[in-house]
Parts: structure tokens; C-alpha cells; sequence
């Protein structure tokens, strides 16, 4: 009765496997072996396009030398206020960025709200250097509140990145789980809508630690070898990113763990729906499902061994709650199972 | 024949083994697990002390994050000339430590000569601030040159750090092998002999990304939690690198790994100095052999299938050589086999 | 008729010649002139009490290494929304701190919301590495918004601060303009009231160039020498500054000045206050004077050689105002005239 | 009998009249007035191009803004191993660039060997990420040791360095004192050698505090004035450093005062090689002249109100000299009298 994060998990079966199997031999360092050149290439076909690709270890870096990678003096990168990069990654952007700011933009359910977006760009006097400059838009796909941008939403979002110069990125450290809930492809959810870099997370969904960097237009990452290397982000055994990364594409093992984890939300949340105390917050569109429930009740679920975290409540539900009541995430991943959400159900009998 | 590097290696089976049987099942993220803990506290049994353990994911972010935690506004590092630090790093340090100086002492053989130490430190005038100020000593051990400190050598270089209030740091990526070659313990190397913080490598001796930054004094650590996550260093799936430090650990696998790839070594060393064309550059102390030979030999040795890398040849060395030979490095591991050297030696006859 | 900035002011008379005085002869650079000891001691004097007091060339500079003295990794920065920190620096507190965060908190007319603060502080968790680290509070005074923090305001704000281990910064570009208001010293303006750190400017009063950076307990500012000159901010022939403050200081020049400006903001203020078409927006408590008036009128005032800028309209301050009409900053300063007023209320009629 | 520093001195009369005639009246800061965007233009005289010019407060802001604004990942600057970058910057240039490093290049007198660079230069593998990449290549002039590089000696620097694709930047503390040794114009001594970015010192040469960062492609510094604001060096009233250079430039004065300067060091070399204990070490081409003598005669010069400063022996020079002999650096200035030599020289009867 694991919903605390999805990286309670441990690694797929999968993954384990081709580690294992790519453990033994020699092959070059840094990057230069045979299996990490297949798997970077293999990015290519996976978005349908010549990429450049870099591995790194965890999703807060990939963000970051994203973000470093396309900074300016006295940058801010506009993001919603609720993005893992502001809440959740203990300034490393900015500490990447040597002082770019996280500028928080509003919108219900972890979703930039468009017009705000176009406000906040439009207020930007360019030749008023003591505010700074703009340098980026970063959207989270999923999103940290469960909700998944529409490719419209992003097109609208990618259109006014650009019409002020600015490249958009995409935090995708739950990419899969998004894409499974679209329907789409990688290149649909990305460059197709106007994304332009992309943290592409793999260790949430099943592996143990792989996370790639992502840049659509190859000419923007030319400095990145040197970027990933100075953020002690170039692993001497890339083979051990690149082998989970092989085992993760290859028979769409992702996808099928994506669906998998997407799915065992559906269930609890229909599960929880059914019950009195229990209501579902908002729509969940990926593996991440909010609820309102007693504070008794949850801390009786824990107490009884259920792992799930509570949450902020946004400004706009405070009036649709009692005191009593506290909002709650349950997050499901590759690992769970349908008898954990049975089991669980049946502590709330 | 792979001679290339000991990061050319994969991981050895235990190691590969405890991944996959740590792979299924829930735990808690962000190094909060049991396994996690457990293996913390492992370190201070190791070290015969209490001592503040972070793990983290590259040798560069341990000595880069050892380093930013010691840092003083204007702040240098005495390190060898050729250290790893300066030499292949990619400025990690200095961007670490938002541009600290990596301040090069010579000294013969990768070693820093304490003489040499004694009097830069001399020569620094704690009133003058226009020059910055020293920060840390920093020694590697084993070194660049395959070479090891004696416990006695350590001790003086700890003693000049000290004298002028500095802490002593270690590169300890190939920890293991200059630890065999002494015959001490991990203490008799290290906080014994005056070493305040190491970074104690895993991934070079036989697991796939296994760092650990070590504080010999907790207190000195207080900042780190926080430093490392900052660095993107904090894995969310932590136990994947606990999972390495347990098998590496257990029943001095580490131990037995590294006496192997020393011997092997020496066994190489033996073998090439028997034959008429190539000569042993200096004692091999570790896992690192540097030999001289006529450049076409290595060409055609490599032409055949071996692989080692050639290297800069010492100014003290130069007159001892003719423009036909160059000085090359043969790096043995966990990994190599006896059968590698005997093949190797074939290509000779 | 320049209400535009009281950096838009050149020197006072005094300042000008105390430069003049002092352009001759020779004496030690870097700080070491007798000048330079001279002020730094007049300093002690001046807050009754040994403080430690370094020189700077800008108030962004000040600012920003006050922060860089006192952060720690993953710090934040709580102050107001609207403080020059935020909206005027170009991201300089970021950048000298290596990517510290500026938390804004709010509050009405531009002074930091106490419960608000105090709610922020409370909501933070020292064991939660992922969010960062709380390292300073700011406040300015006087404010953005020509507010002024009474003592007793100051001193809840930082018993805030103190009662989670932060220091209090005081940003204070116009900090005799405030004091000059409260009528109090400047010792019962700043450490009696808890302030930890001061920038005390005096460049907008009747300086060229002249800050300083002032700790109230010297033994936090034992690295600020080394940060200092790491910033740039060392001048070479430093006695320039001294020289400044040295006219600044003497004869309670600084205070004449700023009881000068306030008391044209009054009365600039009185005089709009008479008219039909303008109103103070609030109390002007220093020499910034916030107004509404016509857009149309505005523009005319502009048009016809009037200086003064548009400012933001608060949120609770929009239904206040009709379509029609703008907010207005008007600045005096030292070098305000009457005439100047006089001149711009005849635009009026 | 000051020869401490040429910033020992204040400022000229001219500088000091010309910041008294501009202190009052209005005019709008932060660069924007007639007179800043007057001197702007001025610079584009001066060089016979349309540059692209920036005034800051120090010499190091300038060296260290320039090496920012050119700076890439893992970038270091090569420069003499005794350039003021590395000697007398506090690691500011390592700060500003957040973490360049400046790798030293060998050569006699504070210039840099071209054989050495291009040696340094050809060793560079750009594939090679663990090293870093060179981002500039930088000189001194006048160099430390007084010494003036010749325009052949520019154009071979900078032509090593374009023909590796970097910029070279010159270190104009003491522009203008090479400039009259060598007796061309600002552009011969820049651009039309090679230069691509300059630091222009006007504080060592009579004025109070004023440098200005100069690019020959203005094209290259479109980011400055983000840069320039980020790194605290925008100041306010900007037009006091505009009207020091103001008279700086006016009717040839910088060029009379470091005349006069270079004169009065010629005048000191001629009188000390008359006298039998004092030797001058090499010619002295500026204003700064380095002198053997006995360390007792020295000592009692000093005790007797003589102004000077030992110097580390060079390596090539030490066999020349006794242990009881010391070298030492005179410096003079617009500010050296006729009688402050003849003075000096009465001390040695």
C-alpha cells in the first residue's frame, strides 16, 4: 500500500536484466561505447527526428543544465508556481544558472495559465535592464498537480515562448505517463507542439537512475558536452544509463509501464470514488491522483500502514473543505499492484 | 587487452547481482530507506569512527562537492600539478565552488613534495587579500601516476595543511588499490594520518556509479545535505547506489577486487620487463603501469587489438628517452584477467 | 521639475569639495589611508557601537554581498514582493550568492506583512532538503513604496527572523530619508531593533558613489574582506569614498539633506493634495511621493518638461481608480528646489 | 618619495574640476545621461571604430566582465603566469565567470612567449571534454613588470590566438603609459593588432575610479549591459565616471599625465644607475621600474619615508643577484614630482 512516490519503486525487472547482462566486458568510457552510441541514436528514431541527446543522472539535473544550457545574464525562466523546479530542487537550477531566476506564473491544477503567460511576457520591457531578461518557459508534463497539457494547451504555451524569443522546455520526468494518457507520440507531445528542450524521465517509471536531456534543435546543445561534464553529470560507466535506457525503449517497455502505473490510478481512484468518505479532488490524467479525505481517516490508513503524503491545499478548494478534511496524494507507479489498492480499500471498510 | 582505463570495466557480478535483488519492492526515496541507512552506518564501522557519509554519483561531484564544502570566499586548493582535479575535470571544482583556484604543486610522480607544499604556504600572507586565500589541501591516493603516499608522507602533508588551519582532502577514486598496496586499514589511511574529508571511490573497482564523500568530522558535514542535493547529486532512487556499497562492502569484496587488479598489474609489469623493448617507467604502486617503448610498438600492439592510452612524459624524464619511444599507461581492474596479459604479451613475440 | 529619481541629483556642494579637498597628495591604497580607517571608525560613532563597516561603490552591491556573507546552500532570501532585491537588480543577489532565492512575501505599501512572514517561516521544515533553506530576512528601508517601518514594526520583523536563526537585513538605499522620519538614531533604527546587516546608502542623498556595508556584530563579517575584493568592489584608490562620507557624516550633513527632501516631498505633496484633479496615494512618509492623477494630465505635465514615472497599481488599489487614471511616483531629493515645485504646480493650472 | 603605486595618488586636477563642474544639476542616471551617452561616443574617436564601451567602477571588473562576457563551459583564459588576473584578483575573473580558470603561460618580463602559447594552444584536444576548452587569450599592457609588448608582438598573440577561434583581451590598467612608450595611436595598439576586447584604465593614471570595458565587435557584447547590472557595476549617477573621463580625455591629458609619468621613471632609472649600490633589473618601459640593491639599503630607505615594494625574484634572475640583495618595483605617476626623485636620491648620499 505504497502511494507515497513513485520512486519508492526499484527498478523494473527489465532494466535489471540488461543491467545485469551489460555488466561483464570492456567497452570505451564517458560515453563512447557502442551501446551508448546505439542508445543515443536511438533517441533520433524515438522522436522522429536528428536529436542530441545527453545522459545525466537525475531529473533535477537534467533540468538544470537544461536551463543552463539556453540562460542569459540576469535570466528568468518563467514556470508554473507550483513546479517541482521551484518547490523541489533546493535552488539547483538557480545554483546551475549561476542566479537565473524561477519566475512563477498562476494556473489552476500545476497548468501555466496561457493569458497569465502573455502578460507576464508582454510587461517585459527588453531595453530595461534592471529587471533582467526572460530566457525561458518551462512547462512539467505531467503536470506535479497529476494533470496533462493538451497538445493544444502546449501549442499555445510553445507560440508565446517563441513570439518573445524564448525556447520552451519541458520538464517530462513523468513524460510516459503523460503520453499514455494523450495517446500520442513523443514527437506529438514535444517538438510537433513547439518544445524545444526536454527532460526526459526514465527513473520514475522504472528505472533505477536514467534521465536524458533532450534538445530538438541539435545547434543548441553544442556546448552541452562540456556543460554535462563541468556538472559532474558524465558518468565514467555511461554503459550503466545506457543499458537501462536500452531495456526501457525497447519492446515499448515504457509505455507499457506508463500504462500500467496510468491505470492503477484509474482503479483506485474509481475504487475511492465508490466510498463515502473519500472524494476524488480533480480528474487524474496520469499516475498521480489527489483526494480529499478526513485527516482521521488518513492518519488511521497510515497508521495502518497505507504510505501516501498530504499536500497544499490551493486557494481556490480552501472553501470546498472542512477543517477536517485534509487533501492527499496517492501516486502509483510500474510497481504497483492491484492487490495493494485492494488491500488498501479494504482498511477503509 | 583492455588496458585503456579501469572505467572501461563494467560492474563486477556482485555487485551487479545485489542490484537486482535490491530492484523489486517499495522504500523509501531520496536516502531515507533502510538499505540506505544501513549502509551509512556501515562507513563508521569501516572508518572505526563516526563519520558523516554521503553518497553521490561521479568521483568529480565528491571531490567538487568535498571542496565547495570547505570553500572560503577567494579561496584556493593545493593539489598536485597533475591531479585529476585539474587535469580531468572539466573545471567541476571551480564551478562547484563558484571559482575556487586549483593552486598546482609540483612534486615527483603524481606525489606533491612536501617541501614544496610547505613553502607556497609559506609564502601566503593571511593580510593580503588581493591574492585569495588557501581553502584545502588536497592529495590523490592512489595517484594520477600510480603511484601511493606512505602513511609517514601523509602524515607530513597533513601536518603542513593543518599548521595553516587547512582541512586535508583525498581523492580516493582508487582508494582500494593504494589501501592493498599499503597492507593498513581504510583508518590507518585516512583520519589517522591527518585526512579531514575523502571522497571514497566504488565505480573504478568494480561498481557501476558508486561514490561516497566522507567527513571524518560530522560537524564540518552539516552544510552537506543541502550542498549535495543543490548539485543535482541527491538520487531519488538511492538505494541503487546503497545497493553497490553493500555487495562492495560485504565480506571484503572491495578488498578482494583490488588486490586482483594490483596483481594483475604487477604481473604485467613483470611480463613487459622481461622483453627487450619495453621498460617499466617507475614502481607501479597500484593499478596503474607506465611504461616506455618505441612508439611503432605501441602503434602496432594497437593496431592489433590492445587498447591503453599514451601519456606526458615527466620533465625529468624527457632525457631519458629517445624521440622514437613515447611513455604509455596500462590500467588493469576487478576485471582483467590473467589471459588478457598472456594475449597481450603474444602480440610481443 | 525632476521628480523622475533622487539619482537623477548630481552631488552636494560638500561632497564636491570634500573630493576636491582630498584629490591631492598621496596615501596608501585599498582601504589602508588614513582617511579610510578614519570613516570606518567614524562608523562605530555613528551606530554607538564597533561595528565593521566596508566600502562599496554600489547599493546593488551592498545588497548582494550583505546576502553572499550570510547564505547558506539552497538558501532563500524572505523580503518584501516589491523590494529592489526582486524588481531592480538584474538578478545580482542571485548571482553573488551563487543562486540564492528571493522568497517574496507580501504586505501593503511595499512593508513586509509580519503574520505573513511569520507564516512563511512556519511552514518550512529544516529536515526538508528538497524546498532549500531559509538564510536571511530583508526589509528596506525606507521602502520602495516611501513607506517607512516603525521601530516597533522592525522589531517584530525581527524577532521573526531571530526565532528561526535568521539574520535581518536592512536594505537601506534611503535610510536617512526613513530616519530623518522617524526621528530616531541611527543606532534605535537598526541593531537595537535587531537589524543583523545594514546597506547604508549614500549615494541617492548627495553622494556620487558612496555605500556601505555595515555588520552589527563584526565577527559575521570576518569574511567580507575576501568577498569584497572577490566582487570587484575594492576600489584602488578607496579614499574617494571616504572622502564622500567623510563630508557626508560631518556636521550632520547627511541629515540636513535628507530632512531637505523630505520636507520637499511634503510639501510637493500639500500642493497636489490643493489641487482637484491629484491626489496622494498614501502618506508619504520619505522623499518618494505616490500620486493619481489623469493619464491625460500626466502626459501633459511630461509634454511640457515635468519628470516622474508611471508606477504599478497595487491590487488593492484598482478599484480605487478609474481607467482614466495613473499611478504616479514623484521623487525629491537633496537638490529639490522649492521653485521646482513651484514650477511644476503652475503647469497645473 | 612614494613609489609604492601609481594608486597611491588621488586624482588630477583636471578629473577632480571636471566631477565639481558636473555635481550639480539634474540629469538621468544609470547611463543615460547627455554627457555618459557623449563620452560613449567619444570612444569611437578614440579608436577610430564604433565600438562598444562600458564603464565600471575597478580594473578587475573590467578584466573580469570581459572574460564573462566571452567565457564557455569549462573555459579557461590563457594569460602570464604573472598577470594581475591571477596574482592581485581575489579569484574575482574565477567568480564573475563562475569558475574559468586562468591557465598561466610562461615568459620573460610578464610577457607571455608566443612559442609558449602556441605550444599550449596546439595541445588543446577540442574533443577532449575532460580538460575544458580555452574561451580567450589574454596580455597585459603595460605588463606587470613594466615591460610594453611591441605592435609585432600583439599581432603574433593574436593571431595565435584567432587562428584557435579566441578572442584576445588586453588588460589595459596601464593603457595609456605603453602607449606613450610606443608612441602610436589607441587603435594601433588594439584592434589594428588584434585585439578584440579591451580594459581601459583610467584610475592609475589620474583619475579617481574609472575603467571602461571596451569591444571592437560590438556584436560580441550585446549581453554587457545585463552583465554589467548583474555584476553590480551599473552605478546610478553614472555620470560621475563620465566626467572624469570626460577630462581624462579632453586635450590630450591622459596622454600628457602618463608622459609625465613615464618621464619621471626614466628620470629615477638614469639617477639610480649612476649610483653604485642600485641597479636597474630590466629597462623600464612605463612607469614601473624594478631596481636591485642591497636589502639593508632598501630597509633603510624605507625607515627614512621611502615608499616601495619588494618583488619575487624571478627564477632567471636569481644567479645574478647576492642573498643580500632584493628586487624591488618603484612606480610613478602623474603625481611624481621632479623633487620627489631628487629627494629620494639625497637619501643614497
Amino acid at each position: 500500500m505504497i502511494f507515497a512516490s513513485d520512486n519508492w519503486a526499484g527498478a523494473a525487472d527489465e532494466i535489471a536484466a540488461s543491467l545485469q547482462k551489460h555488466s561483464s566486458g570492456f567497452s570505451p568510457a564517458y560515453g563512447a561505447s557502442d551501446l551508448d552510441k546505439h542508445l543515443e541514436k536511438r533517441f533520433n528514431d524515438l522522436f522522429e527526428k536528428e536529436v542530441a541527446v545527453f545522459f545525466v543522472g537525475t531529473g533535477t539535473a537534467a533540468n538544470s543544465l537544461a536551463l543552463s544550457a539556453v540562460n542569459r545574464p540576469g535570466g528568468f525562466v518563467m514556470c508554473h508556481r507550483e513546479a517541482h523546479l521551484i518547490e523541489d530542487e533546493c535552488g539547483a537550477p538557480e545554483f546551475f544558472t549561476s542566479g537565473a531566476r524561477l519566475a512563477p506564473i498562476d494556473g489552476p491544477r500545476g497548468k501555466i495559465n496561457p493569458d497569465h503567460l502573455l502578460r507576464a511576457l508582454k510587461r517585459i520591457d527588453p531595453e530595461f535592464v534592471h529587471h533582467g531578461q526572460p530566457m525561458a518557459v518551462s512547462v512539467t508534463q505531467a503536470t506535479e498537480s497529476g494533470t496533462v497539457y493538451s497538445g493544444d494547451e502546449l501549442a499555445v504555451i510553445a507560440e508565446h515562448a517563441h513570439a518573445f524569443g524564448l525556447p520552451l522546455h519541458m520538464d517530462g520526468a513523468r513524460f510516459a505517463n503523460a503520453m499514455v494518457h494523450l495517446g500520442v507520440s513523443p514527437a506529438e507531445m514535444t517538438w510537433k507542439k513547439g518544445v524545444d528542450v526536454l527532460s526526459f524521465g526514465g527513473t520514475k517509471n522504472g528505472c533505477w537512475c536514467a534521465e536524458a536531456l533532450v534538445f530538438f534543435d541539435p545547434d543548441r546543445a553544442k556546448q552541452l558536452p562540456f556543460i554535462r561534464k563541468r556538472a559532474a553529470q558524465l558518468f565514467s560507466k555511461t554503459r550503466f544509463i545506457a543499458a537501462q535506457f536500452h531495456a526501457y525503449l525497447d519492446d515499448d517497455l515504457w509505455i507499457r509501464l506508463a500504462t500500467h502505473a496510468n491505470a492503477m490510478a484509474t482503479r483506485l481512484a474509481e475504487a475511492l470514488e465508490s466510498t463515502d468518505d473519500v472524494s476524488v479532488a480533480w480528474e487524474c490524467q496520469s499516475n498521480e491522483l489527489f483526494v480529499t479525505m478526513p485527516k482521521a481517516l488518513a492518519d488511521s490508513l497510515r497508521e495502518r500502514g497505507a504510505r501516501f503524503y498530504p499536500w497544499p491545499i490551493p486557494d481556490d478548494f480552501v472553501s470546498k473543505m472542512t477543517d477536517d478534511e485534509g487533501l492527499y496524494r496517492l501516486v502509483t507507479s510500474f510497481a504497483t499492484k492491484p492487490e495493494d489498492i485492494d488491500q488498501f480499500m479494504a482498511l477503509m471498510q
